[in-house]
């Protein structure tokens, strides 16, 4: 873990303004309603209107540029929904998985401004290259973030040599309950909106574009987020109703973001000005947490519900004071409380930047509602979190009322600064 | 199926302003933040705080009315997010049936406000009666509307006299591929809202006070609206990228609700003025879809894609011409589209209003998406849905794409004037 404060140009991205180049969503359905429409072709027309003016500072109008020094979801602020899919490449072709790489670049690049994925969208007899639910939605924010899994540099592509030496699968955990099936993948996408449409449009689009190349693992659907990642962006709550991560990294802290998240003299290139993403499916055994005694609940968090206060405090931003003590002695902020385990006092100075989601899945067999947080992390190495889930999991609580049902580790490259690279460029130039 | 046009107070329900009476869970958090949060009990203060003033016209300030001449969420505008559950009742006490009712009813009243489920929140040594993690969000457009299955009028109750008779289990229909553990249920309920984290709450909190008394059968997140119901939505589009229900019934068409979706001359009082909710889980085979080209899609709905229009007109909102033929003298909207197929004008006038909402559950065990459109309709009549789908489900050229995997039907009684009254009351008063 490198420990430098070397400037760095990280989110609070300007909102891109070029537009034109593409072929917009709104402008692509201004175009067709006039001249298209009653004949179901035509239409080349439309690939030349200019983006459709949005609204600054309207959540859905928010237009995040997908190219940058960083990669974009990460520094970015949390936006509220997110769809996350792992995939594993089936081909065994370098060449046709370097085209994958190629193709979801230009298809994300595209889908981050409000345009068409790239092709022929009005060819009667073929289909379209898009394929149309996201037509007439506004950017919405999204941001598509890619991470390559360990499993990637085996054998089957000739990329051992590209491997960082981080990227090593995650030893077993404390109280890990993985499901395979939930678990790991070569390659994964995290596409955040303010539109859940816009960003699920995104999952399905790749997932097509893979057709014959990769297929889909496992994917998960977040409604709602539970970080703020962002100086401007309040602390959402959980599913315990609680504030959890209140002290997290924000993009716009540079420093912060270049001490424990960005990568810095990385042993491969491609992952200078990178980061490492796991993601934990955690599910919160809510009805048990919900017969749970306030009183409880508020030591195992070691803050307050309603304000999100640490029990020493009376504001959510008040910093925890881990030795301050009770009439009889014990600590106000219990020993196995989670602020107090995973606080960076109390782990060296470990940081690590959250961007976790809330999901729900219906229900398991037994009737209960399969519920829970869809955690993800950036730090620049992968042992920041395996330091402090080896604690947590330990001695957590928490860990009565959660259950880790899925895991994945990727190493998510450097940004792309413009047009003329690609996703395949990291792993193939 | 009665064709009153009786005039009809429907919809567009008026913004509540009276706050002060519960417990908000914007107020609950002024009050607490700076009085109770240091000691973590307190906050009798908050329940005496006014409701937070919210800004109208914005999507999550929107309070709509629990009370009125009907259920709310039905003639209301479409929120953004559905979570919808189906619940199983367990106990065989009536007395306890009839608390859970009237307890559910309070629940849903309060939550729909913006305030706390009803109970003791900061009892440090009791479960808040509320799970929290609403607290701070407005009232975001929340609806909560019931439904009672065919199933809870069976013999535990002694409810049989109380059964409309029009509420009988849905007939076999053609592609029918029902999956029983996503179908039925004693009682259903629709939480409706534009942040889905006030949705889920809704469920979760109900599941919560039915325990001991009723347990979930299944569940459903719905995370865009796929329907417009009022005049002042655009037609989104569904996950085949189409518009669908271009001429859905809105609810601000009082005569079209009357004849359509209100019951009239009930057999029962509590469903005067109710109405039936259908629910069909409608898998949709998108990898396929996406395969086809666009000219087949738009034969098989009879609407353009990008613009919506029908195949006939250049705009979305046009008339289609059924009677239109193209020059070698085919109906230029197929005999097999689904608009010809589903139009009032070949069904004898009959219409439902849609109400539906895109989901996707991840994957299937083919690594396919289970993605697709959780389809609720309401009618005076169940009748109306038999009818149109014996024909869409023998007929419907888009049923090579579809699989209809869920079902519900479900009598939604009238709505409740005012706190005095409770859903317990339909049934047991």
């Amino acid at each position: 873990m490198t420990r430098s404060t070397a400037p760095d140009d990280v989110t609070g991205r300007p909102t891109s303004r070029d537009g034109g180049r593409r072929l917009s969503r709104r402008g692509f359905l201004g175009g067709v309603g006039a001249a298209g429409a009653g004949l179901g072709i035509a239409a080349a027309v439309a690939a030349t209107r200019a983006e459709a003016v949005s609204s600054p500072g309207s959540d859905v109008a928010a237009k995040i540029d997908f190219h940058g020094r960083h990669q974009a979801g990460i520094g970015t602020a949390s936006q509220d929904r997110l769809a996350f899919a792992a995939f594993d490449v089936t081909t065994t072709d370098r060449a046709a998985l370097r085209r994958l790489l190629r193709d979801w670049t230009a298809a994300a690049a595209a889908m981050t401004e409000g345009a068409l994925v790239p092709g022929p969208s009005h060819e009667p007899v073929a289909p379209p290259a898009d394929t149309g639910e996201a037509v007439g939605l506004p950017p919405s924010g999204l941001t598509v973030t890619i991470g390559f899994g360990p499993s990637l540099f085996d054998d089957r592509f000739g990329l051992a040599d590209r491997r960082p030496a981080a990227l090593a699968p995650l030893p077993p955990l404390p109280g890990d309950e993985l499901d395979d099936l939930r678990s790991g993948g070569d390659i994964a996408i995290q596409a955040c909106s303010n539109d859940p449409q816009v960003a699920f449009h995104v999952i399905r689009n790749l997932a097509r574009i893979a057709s014959g190349s990769a297929v889909m693992r496992w994917s998960q659907l977040g409604f709602g987020r539970t970080s703020s990642t962002s100086d401007g962006q309040s602390t959402p709550r959980n599913l315990f109703g609680f504030k959890d991560g209140t002290r997290n990294i924000h993009g716009e802290d540079r420093s912060a973001m270049a001490d424990h998240v960005w990568v810095h003299d990385a042993d491969q290139p491609w992952m200078q000005g990178g980061t490492y993403l796991v993601s934990r499916r955690i599910r919160m055994l809510i009805e048990s947490w919900d017969r749970d005694f306030l009183a409880d609940q508020e030591s195992i968090f070691g803050r307050f519900k309603t304000s999100g206060a640490p029990l020493t405090g009376h504001h959510e931003l008040d910093d925890p004071d881990y030795a301050a003590t009770s009439p009889d002695g014990r600590p106000v902020i219990p020993d196995g409380s989670h602020i107090r385990l995973a606080s960076p006092e109390n782990n060296g100075g470990l940081r690590i930047l959250r961007r976790g989601f809330s999901y729900t899945d219906g229900m398991d067999p037994n009737g209960l509602l399969d519920a829970g947080l869809f955690f993800i992390c950036f730090q620049d190495d992968p042992q920041s979190f395996v330091t402090l889930q080896r604690k947590l999991g330990a001695h957590d609580a928490l860990n009565e009322y959660i259950k880790h049902t899925g895991s994945g580790l990727f190493a998510c490259p450097t940004g792309l600064p413009d047009r003329s690279r690609t996703w395949a460029d990291h792993l193939f130039a």
